[in-house]
């Protein structure tokens, strides 16, 4: 049997003898300086009704994503990538990744 | 002119000698171990078929507030009752809160 040339894309990563770590990157996409969150807003007055005194309030949408990868700046980088690509719209969001293993 | 008596709901907490001090407390709201996650599953499957590769993804909610408190405790226990009241419920979700000086 001919086994022919494989390209690199189709080899398994583990099978080329990479050790690969579990982390969880933690995605956090937030509104950027200025961008109205009306949402924030309405959870603040109904906190001010209800009593609690507070100066403000923001929120922002968190993602754990689980994966493996080669380095800790591996993960990091592909979860940049998620967050360019789909979790976070660019025009209105900020967004900050942290790493750790699990 | 007289002065008469003003209620201490009227009184800044300042004005009683007590030093505030700014924080920031982030409330974390996230669905309880077993509670299905529609959103972030469909979130999994788009990054999946981007070409991302991940073992799992998990969404929540996390809330940024600004408060003045006289302790870091006091802070942490005001915005612990806040995530009780209002900003999770506790029949599907868990909480966690985190206080920072800002």
């Amino acid at each position: 049997m001919c086994i022919g040339f494989v390209p690199k894309e189709f080899l398994n990563t583990d099978a080329q003898g990479q050790v690969m770590t579990a982390y969880t990157a933690t995605v956090t996409v937030r509104l950027k300086q200025g961008v109205l969150d009306p949402e924030a807003e309405t959870t603040r007055q109904a906190l001010d009704r209800l009593g609690f005194e507070l100066e403000s309030l923001r929120s922002a949408d968190q993602f754990e994503i689980d994966l493996d990868a080669e380095s800790a700046s591996n993960a990091e980088e592909r979860a940049g990538e998620m967050a360019e690509r789909l979790l976070a719209n660019p025009t209105i969001h900020d967004y900050t990744v942290a790493i750790e293993e699990r």
